[in-house]
């Protein structure tokens, strides 16, 4: 079964990642989605070490099927993180927000398969320099990890595809059989799929969040917060109130002082829908149900299959 | 060989259509495309009445194969292009920049082909309501027809196949087979490709901006100009001084008599690399040569067949 660079890295089933992200992605959806024949990532982001820790152990308890922990490098803690990393046994971790170049070596190491998250060329031969096993390459549509230089999925795929030699796994856009047969045809060994898992039973996001990606539609997205960290979110009444201290020619501290802090939980795990932060990819609009990662996965490689197999019908030969 | 609802809509034989582009795409473009198998379109958006009908006239005697006329419904003198378009018998009109509902059934009356260009799911339906044959989705990553709500090509493809029955092209990021391929799995049944005829041998484009547009690397291009009308562009000095405008609060005014008029024409037409806008799209990054577009629909059609073969592989069976 492990045919492809991507499940032979990982070995797993299929060539599906569950992206880590902050307030979505603890053991629970982690293990469902590795039980499931994908790989499942624990989201360090939004955990405290112990957190981190106790997410772990459950994990392995959870699934005895290959799992991994996402790293955003540029938050507080990161050596207690790491150490907790190896302590644990994890043998996978995607980091990202960071300078790969940092804790490749280290993880190495001991022993830990290494992919990094890029959203541009320059960075994706950094990381291959820095010696990771694979890139994630994400889109200007993600929900999260988005670059300033705001090159989207199918433009940035097959122009990383040219220049690295690592597998290559895509990111942003991507909820569907047809969206992963499409990042392959471009180059990809492989998908990570963020907002779809973000809305799926498992994950720790409030109910609340979760119906709301369901009622979003095409348009209802949109990147803000560029001038302190990027982020993709639902155009909401807090989406609105940046919108208004914008065209205000507010400064980046009154955007800060707006903001405050825990926006981010306070929209995603409490589920305030008016005053906090909906973060989720532009895709949303193609995602329809809350569905357990299992259901979620057998739709994507059903559609997958026979999608591939209509390519062979006449109308699509010329 | 009328296998696809997009061949067989424009009687041609592969489901390839060069877009409109204004200081590109003149008789010379379009006939290429369309003798090479794709269907060629005028871009009458930077033509006046009188040099549309001579291209026209002269297109008809360049090819026997169908062509196009694009028409930025906004733009002055409409109704004299309409007319000029009825009276040389032009068969198929792309509009774009307009209501679809403004000349749709005029052009229909005349027994036209018309296709609307979108880049939202909202403006799909409208076309479709309004009576058009086809509608083009355009992405966030194309050089023009930008929309507001920024959606890329991956994410906007499958959520307008979605909500219209009317055949569908993808545009925005397309250059390559696999990239034609990538949009044919997400429901598209064509692809309007516009950057790498901007690059063509045959395009009108100076040749400086054709070499500067092979130069043109991931993350080189950004989409500036939203309070007027969005336009995506090389990062060259003119686009530094518009940044530079904004950094210092510039009204929309000022910006206006920044650009002051022909940009466009200076960078595309003439040359300017320095003080012109340089339009394109993120694809460019991907487009290596300086080619005849007959060598382009060649290596697009070869790489579409080779991809589409390789799928069969058995690592692309999961």
């Amino acid at each position: 079964m492990l045919v492809n660079a991507v499940t032979e890295l990982f070995k797993i089933k299929y060539p599906i990642v569950q992206g880590g992200m902050v307030w979505v992605s603890g053991y629970k959806l982690a293990a469902a989605v590795s039980n499931a024949g994908g790989l499942g990532l624990i989201g360090s982001g939004s955990m405290y070490p112990d957190r981190l820790r106790e997410h772990i152990q459950k994990c392995k308890k959870a699934t005895d099927k290959p799992f991994g922990v996402n790293v955003p490098m540029l938050y507080p803690n990161i050596e207690e993180v790491m150490q907790i990393i190896v302590e644990e046994g994890v043998q996978i971790v995607f980091t990202s927000a960071g300078n790969p170049k940092l804790w490749t070596p280290f993880l190495k190491k001991h022993g830990i398969t290494v992919v990094h998250v890029v959203s541009s060329v320059k960075f994706a031969l950094k990381a291959q320099e820095a010696g990771v096993d694979a890139v994630v390459a994400e889109g200007f549509e993600a929900g999260g990890h988005n670059g300033r230089e705001e090159t989207t999925t199918l433009t940035l795929i097959p122009m990383v595809k040219e220049k690295i030699k690592i597998p290559l796994l895509a990111a942003g856009g991507i909820a569907t059989g047809r969206g992963m047969l499409a990042a392959l045809c471009l180059g990809a060994d492989g998908v990570q799929i963020g907002s779809r898992f973000a809305a799926s039973i498992e994950s720790s996001a409030h109910i609340d969040f979760k119906k709301r990606v369901v009622l979003t539609e095409e348009g209802d997205t949109m990147l803000t917060l560029k001038e302190i960290a990027p982020v993709r979110m639902i155009k909401n009444e807090m989406y609105e109130e940046i919108v208004a201290l914008r065209q205000a020619n507010g400064s980046v501290q009154d955007l800060k002082n707006l903001l405050g802090k825990r926006r981010l939980k306070k929209g995603m795990f409490e589920g305030d829908l008016v005053e906090g932060i909906l973060e989720i990819g532009q895709i949303a609009g193609l995602i329809h149900a809350i569905e357990t990662s299992e259901e979620i996965i057998t739709a994507i490689m059903d559609e997958y299959t026979k999608i591939k197999g209509e390519l062979l019908q006449e109308k699509f030969t010329f």
